[in-house]
């Protein structure tokens, strides 16, 4: 099942997230507004604002809060990735050459500013004073995990547990927001909202951890960034970690350890990682137990068309190529 | 009248907000608790928290409420001078290296959205919908302000109506912020809450005139950074622009119109309206007026001892050499 089809509960809805997105770009500052549109326009997965409405679907389904809280999320996603490609001086994202590489990374940063000012405008658009906590907690999570990973750049004497800690700080605390808001804003009971919770985290957990996959064994093309960048700018991920503990007397390995920041250490390590079938099967059986994570809570909401996409979901995150 | 007594009436208020302060950085990842403990020590004036404060005294004096507001505005004026330097890559601030050059820009950048989001955290606490929707509305046209002065850095052909419009979103805003949640968290009446507006948006403006007069003619140990910086980095402020209406011909102005990145025309520039003291008092002047009509709407607010304050601060902000 593609994802189109995967979002057909919200389908429409997801259109009004698109103008919502779009309207967005209506400013005064001509320039501004032209940096706002080139960073929104839809290429990307639009998997967060999904998950809001999706989770939003079991119960009172508000679109005058749901459709301006997954936009919010959708921006404040964008945001990151801003200041992330800002501050790697990255040069290529989804295909397209970023905002730092057209306008400049002083100006990268204040549009980055701007959208988390935006989406955390739209949040409180809702008027869900819980929507507007839980949004300030995700940057605060988000900005800190980011923080903690360029801390431990280039640090290899890290535990799968460190690495799970920190992906879920980066990535699946977004993806917890996204089923969160969409429950907490349908007037969801707790204990239902606490299971889409469940969901989210997991679910967020194994999209990191294939996208970290994908960094070594992915295609350009359809990545729409360079491959191998993660360990290039000094991001350790599971893979890596995998090799570290299978092979280490591995001489590249040894010498990762040595001289971090060696190209051609690191083009090697690349390399041995991308030859390495087990362990990349062993990262997805990880993905795939966190994926089997998420389905668990899923038994405990109404069972409708909604709740099969939130399965077909985690088959998805495991099978895609981008 | 120096600014510990202006703050008088909040002075022990103001002691909260500095508890409240330290207390951000007690978080769980030790490097991070290390960089907003530095960013946050007690050597700045404590403008915004003081005038959320006193703005807060007409009124339903709520602590609980306006304690948190104050502290989430420094903290928000904390996080845009910490990404202005590292996107600035200025080195020193408050007579303090700044954290771009402690931790390098990365770091520096993370560390601003962190307190973006503690500072959106912390006005949520308010529990006060209009707050919040102001705060990221602040945040909003404070980014889109400086994104707007870097598109149009090194431009000459700008009117002082185009100064000041900048200078609105870049300061006066989080001064009006500032007043106007002090306002609306004590329940003052919406005539009440508009008066405070006028006075904090007035102010803002006078206060930057000042900041922009004392980047060409302060004393660096006083300023804690290098005079002459606007320029520098390209920043076109009212010394300058009254420099080009009034001696168009002169030959460095000229230049500086032709070749606008020339460090020795820079400098000949700067050295130019320092050796004008006519300049400097038209300079003076307007801001006196901002001043002026910053204190005419005091006049419809209660008079006590707090509105003193307030006009006191006026005074001050002019006077201030620092």
């Amino acid at each position: 099942m593609e994802l189109r089809q995967i979002y057909a509960p919200v389908e429409k809805d997801l259109v009004e997230v698109e103008t919502l997105l779009k309207s967005t770009s209506e400013v005064d500052l001509p320039h501004l507004a032209k940096l706002i549109e080139y960073s929104l326009e839809s290429d990307g997965k639009r998997i967060r604002p999904a998950l809001t409405l999706l989770a939003g679907k079991f119960y009172n389904y508000d679109l005058n809060k749901l459709i301006p809280m997954a936009t919010a999320l959708e921006i404040l996603h964008t945001a990151t990735l801003i200041h992330d490609d800002a501050i790697d001086h990255s040069e290529v994202r989804r295909n397209k050459p970023t905002a730092n590489k057209l306008w400049g990374e002083e100006q990268a940063v204040l549009l980055g500013d701007y959208l988390f000012a935006e989406a955390g405008r739209l949040t409180a658009t809702t008027n869900n004073l819980r929507a507007v906590k839980l949004f300030a907690m995700t940057l605060k999570t988000i900005s800190s995990g980011e923080l903690d990973q360029a801390v431990n750049a280039f640090t290899l004497e890290q535990s799968t547990e460190q690495y799970v800690e920190r992906i879920a700080r980066k990535t699946a605390t977004l993806f917890t927001t996204s089923t969160e808001s969409g429950a907490v804003l349908s007037d969801a009971p707790e204990d239902s909202i606490q299971l889409l919770i469940k969901y989210g985290y997991n679910l967020g957990i194994a999209f990191q951890i294939v996208d970290d996959i994908l960094d070594f064994v992915g295609t350009e093309s359809l990545l729409g960034k360079p491959t191998g960048s993660d360990l290039t700018h000094g991001t350790v991920t599971l893979p890596v970690l995998l090799l570290v503990r299978h092979c280490p007397h591995e001489e590249h390995v040894k010498r990762l350890f040595q001289d971090r920041r060696d190209t051609e250490t690191t083009q090697a390590v690349i390399d041995l990682v991308r030859g390495s079938p087990s362990i990349i099967q062993e990262c997805y059986r990880i993905a795939t137990d966190y994926c089997e994570r998420a389905l668990e809570p899923l038994m405990g909401l109404p069972d409708n068309r909604t709740r099969r996409s939130l399965e077909e979901l985690t088959h998805y995150i495991v099978r895609r190529r981008k």
